[in-house]
């Protein structure tokens, strides 16, 4: 159930509803617009209960509607919060007018790799350095990232380049640590329903991107968003990686019909990552133009300075030569749908 | 096997190197490129004939190299054929530097209803009029076309309009009759290895839109099309219309990546049906400009002047008004991959 | 709209039910089950025509019933017909409490390697020849089958052996040719929504074995042999052959489910092929034993004397002796659903 | 690699074996069959060295073989282990000759419900009592499960029964309290690519039962279970519960042909659970059925005494009656593939 206030409705008026709604045993959700406030009332009431609360909050003066939310989330929903919501990282914000691009190697392996792909992406313009330190590999007997001295690697390439870091978590119990580095987290594919890990990132305020398990539907990824803003944190992003399907050509099947729909369902930003999605770097650039053509806020891309030397994912990763030329045609692709291309890191490093 | 000649080698010498082909049991085929021609040997030999036979045309002067194709198609491959294909449809050609936009209605219905949405269409731009008159539904008692009533309005609307018409082909028994109105032939997903049909429409010279079949990989996809450049006809075109994966809440999933592997594994121009895609309008403007931004070389709309009473497809099917908007947004995004939107309906309406 | 009549209704009362259908313009399909008739109302009216009809109807003292349906298939269904339908082929039926086994080749590739096939699959038990003449193969590169001469081959086997022959048909001009031949006429996983090939299939009243596409959902399956069902041929059988899937270890997912809720959704006959569906000789054993525990009525399955020299799908075929101990281990388990191994080509054979 | 013994090796040569694969920078890991051991090397190194290593071991006249295993599980293959491996849960074994029977309500709901549905299928025969205390849950805004109290509640029913437990863990931080209740652990799909918390089960000597991700490939099931071995625990079961495809009447489509193949690859018992596969009771038992016929060792099934008021998955819960009548058509198709159906609780309930 969604109240959508009055415009204009004082504080005052607000609280009260949200006192209705704990006194009935639900748990309140305001989302405060530039024209309007909409409560959210998380939970589950039998229907006789709902019903005569639903008729009881109508006549009050200062409710415009009362909204019966048939769709397994609620805060995620676009019918919760019309305005797009925009996080904010350091000093710029993803998800308004800016396309953002996040890029760096699949996984940190040593500190020269790392430090000279940042100089590289942050020439050619990327906002965000990713690189991971716990990585989820399939197999017991993969590479398996440098953990905590890859954290610190990532911490040192951020103090000396600038640039914003993005990195993933796979156990709870290294959250904080985690956390400790990271400027935005990153809850991989294989997490998506790690709902344990999920509710301890909605008690932060970190952003984090959630990116879309490997099968899961576009309603579920949805959900799991919902696990973290029910805990309170608003700055989820999230990332479309590829589904997996019959296709063996690709590694992944990149869906960009949810990236469409998630900007219609929702009002959180966007991101793609063609680089897991296709598995192959030639087919990192056509999807990436297409990617910011279907409305993306942003980009995630595997950047390597020798990709066939990487410890994971070669084939898929761009060399620093290829970003940079990736970089310039997403510039009029981002134009032509009336956004920009942000550039932080070529703007910053000037 | 494929033998490229050396440059400026002459008419004799390609066919001496085809009679050597052929008298080894092959089928030899000779595409002209710019710089080079190529011989490509259909068929399949004992390896020991094959070696013996891949070493006596190494050694002839004009022979600059002879390729061992692995690919299970060869014609359609872009290893035989360097220079993209440019299929003709009357005055204009497709894989070209222009983008193409093929639009109308999923089935006919009726005159007025053809008429009204092909005028719409090219007032719009569109370049292409289509539309149904034998359709393959999944239900026996769900409306199968308007059949020959149906092919007789789509002449009678090209006629008024000056429009080319694609239409599809469902039995082989109905092949001359819809070659005799259509500009493009329509073979639809479920059709796709209807290898008969295939091997029919090769004997024909008439453009072939080759739509991918609901769960075929990439590789299938250009193996239909290789049964149909078999036989000899060259003018084929891929068409992407989603495939089928777990998610519900898109009809199927559009396989961009799909297009931009195409581009690079072939030399055929790629068209994407984002209507069938997504089945829901809303998406078939996001993922039109996000096909052009892939590498597509034309669209394939379903637009209907009142799609809530179409007889089918009503979901997915833009209004003219719609279809207008998605045109004028097309049109950065064509130059943004330094391409033009044709836009012929329009302009010959003029 | 289904009418189920009074049992004792006399075959006036049926016709005039009939023609009451008929003037309100549906098709009348009647269905002679034990205890009573039923007779099914195909096609679609406007909805206070129906409803009126069917106020008509049930005022009637002769009729019992009248049930809305809502299923996309009418004929096929077990709302339609309540008992199971068993097809006869020469002497014997299947769907009945027999489980009945198909046997023999991919493809008829020699006179020498049928006969010897035949002869084991007959020792060991089967009921039905397999082997086919003209064959649907992704690649135009690829043997394509012996056409004719296979026919001929067959017809000789089936002389010589006295086996009823299964063999598939892929083209509608080739349906005459192909019917002269065979007992049963398959309809592969490729050509089940071949809509021309089903009605021109319906017409006669040859038994067909509809093979479930690679990717057909239940619905679009039952749908697919609704087509056979509405031109008047009754003596259809469904095959579940595995569905496509990302699993790439077997060739495609058997889906066993679909067998179980085949026989809840219909009356008709449901066959399993393990060979397609796994693509591994090893696995084609413990398959068989589930499908028959799972509720099928026979068995299709890839026998060659030596899988290695194939010219088609060697991996997935059973040697004649692993044939004949599956046949084996088969017996029990016909005992303990209740039912018995027909093993009528051994029988006969002695 | 995989280190063959000769028959009869001594202690001191098996040592020795793994005294040389560790200096050379593996892992060794034992196993002892009944006629021969075979230590396995884990970890990787470079080629030549691992050459070199190759050529020492096998000139050691106690060493039989030295296997190059490029699969990417090792510990979990039957290359390393012949004899399947026989989980002991309190007084019985899974795995061997005795098919197990696991059953209860998906999610503890009340005392009631619990000690009614372990009565119910205690006395029907099952062998352990299954119950989530802690429910993965698509929706923030569904039950969650009992927690803790749910725990304490299966505790209690244990003691009453007699019947062992299998509960689900979702939180690595949870493991403690689970073991201290739970006879088997399971991991549910979602958290089959939960490495953190598949090494710290493989850490305890608990038998898990380790379910297939609705997306897993069997390698990547395989490689799961790799971790929990990895670690030092033998005592895992994988069990198969449907995997997402394009089907919807199935709630999943049950892999049959997985638990065949997975008998083949590896020494570990596979249970099937066909009520999440299928999610319609009606199918569970053929599936059951069938599930046997294919050489599971053992069902994982839901019971609730009141499916219509179960609070998730009570459309795929059998009633205890027609649990009961599952049992008693299992008894005979147990027999058919040469094994027995426990029936433990039956027995020990008289």
């Amino acid at each position: 159930m969604i109240v959508v206030m009055r415009p204009g409705a004082s504080e005052e008026q607000i609280q009260e509803v949200c006192q209705r709604l704990e006194a009935a045993g639900y748990k309140a959700a305001i989302s405060r617009g530039v024209e309007r406030v909409v409560v959210g009332a998380i939970g589950i009431l039998d229907e006789p209960t709902r019903q005569m609360l639903m008729e009881q909050l109508l006549v009050l003066p200062f409710v415009e509607q009362v909204i019966r939310v048939t769709k397994p989330y609620k805060l995620v929903s676009s019918d919760w919060k019309k305005e797009r919501t925009k996080v904010a990282v350091r000093d710029f914000l993803i998800g308004g007018d800016e396309v953002i691009v996040m890029a760096g190697p699949c996984a940190v392996e040593s500190r020269e790799q790392l430090l000279q792909t940042a100089y590289a992406v942050k020439e050619a313009g990327a906002d965000v350095l990713r690189g991971g330190a716990y990585k989820p590999r399939t197999s017991p007997h993969s590479f398996q990232g440098l953990g905590e001295v890859g954290l610190e690697l990532l911490r040192e390439a951020s103090e000396i380049t600038g640039l914003p870091i993005i990195t993933e978590v796979l156990d709870v119990r290294d959250l904080e640590r985690v956390i400790s580095v990271a400027d935005i987290i990153q809850v991989g594919a294989r997490s998506m329903q790690n709902f344990a890990l999920l509710r301890e990132l909605g008690k932060t305020d970190k952003p984090v991107l959630l990116k879309r398990g490997i099968s899961a539907t576009i309603e579920e990824w949805l959900q799991a968003a919902e696990y973290i803003m029910l805990e309170g944190n608003i700055n989820v992003m999230l990332c479309e990686r590829g589904i997996r399907t019959f296709e063996t050509y690709t590694r992944n099947t990149l869906d960009l019909s949810a990236v469409a729909a998630a900007k219609e369902l929702t009002h959180l930003p966007i991101i793609v990552d063609p680089s897991h999605a296709t598995g192959r770097w030639s087919l990192v650039t056509p999807l990436s133009l297409a990617a910011v053509a279907a409305g993306a806020d942003g980009l995630l891309i595997e950047v390597h300075p020798e990709p066939s030397k990487a410890l994971s994912d070669g084939p898929q990763s761009l060399t620093p030569e290829r970003f940079a030329a990736l970089m310039e045609k997403l510039e009029p692709i981002a134009e032509a749908v009336e956004r920009k291309l942000r550039k932080g890191g070529g703007v910053k490093g000037a």
